[in-house]
């Protein structure tokens, strides 16, 4: 990188656990996870991951960036579907390689690409020890149509690209 | 793998979003991170991973296991410590590559294994945009002395290895 680390490397377990320096310890993708709960209700809404960029613009202007790994590229929070969050606190984990976002949500308030509140609309049922496993759809009432909401983005942000 | 797979693996986008078919997406090393939360607080208590072994067991049991990355190894959680989790709640997300667990705490109350009642005692603060960034320390109160916890436990277990 020719730019300077914003961020110290990670030094001793000791210094990382009981220390007041913020060295993220990020993965062999250069990842670090995100958890990411409602400031209101508490509600776990997705978990996301960070690189060096987005964990210091997340930081920088309080607004959720994240690395989309299926993407491969920096992202915004509701860059396209308007579903931004804004960052009410940060906090790390001990040996520092895991990350608790409290965030207020905006927009439609739905933190799931599929339109949802959050990520985790399914719960995991069992039948018994050894037997079958299924999911349950509750909290899956959906706030936008993913459908309308990124079409709609990606045509507007095509034609963007095809005047500029 | 000489033993059949306890789950599906994942087929379509559409399958792992849209369907009741529990098909858990694990990572390259096998893993799937897990969210756990306190099903009395709702505070974030842990970020751990799971492999197929560990998911299988904490479904059957309703005691969560995980995969110690550190040590290499299927771990209950508790079995040193006897700070166990139990399941209240499991829940996947839309892509079925995170699960959010909700527990009850049972011992001492302390998921962390610095003897904290939570993993995520620092609060990430910042100086400003491009500034510095430290950790300041709340929720830090331990509920356990590690060095006396791991190291009596450490012990009854070479005892009982040697008696062996």
């Amino acid at each position: 990188m020719s730019k300077a680390a914003r961020f110290p490397a990670p030094t001793t377990k000791s210094e990382s656990e009981e220390g007041t320096t913020f060295a993220p310890h990020f993965d062999a993708d250069g990842l670090v996870p995100v958890v990411v709960t409602s400031a209101k209700t508490g509600e776990v809404l997705m978990l996301a991951y960070m690189n060096e960029e987005a964990l210091a613009r997340t930081i920088d202007t309080g607004e959720a960036h994240y690395w989309s790994r299926s993407r491969g590229r920096l992202w915004r929070k509701g860059e396209q579907s308007g579903n931004a969050q804004r960052v009410v606190e940060m906090r790390a984990d001990c040996d520092q390689d895991a990350i608790w976002l409290r965030v207020e949500m905006t927009g439609a308030g739905a933190a799931c690409h599929t339109g949802r509140r959050t990520c985790f609309y399914r719960t995991i049922l069992s039948a018994g020890p050894g037997g079958g496993v299924t999911l349950s759809f509750d909290e899956a009432e959906r706030q936008f149509d993913p459908e309308a909401v990124y079409r709609h983005a990606g045509a507007a942000k095509r034609t963007l690209k095809s005047s500029e």
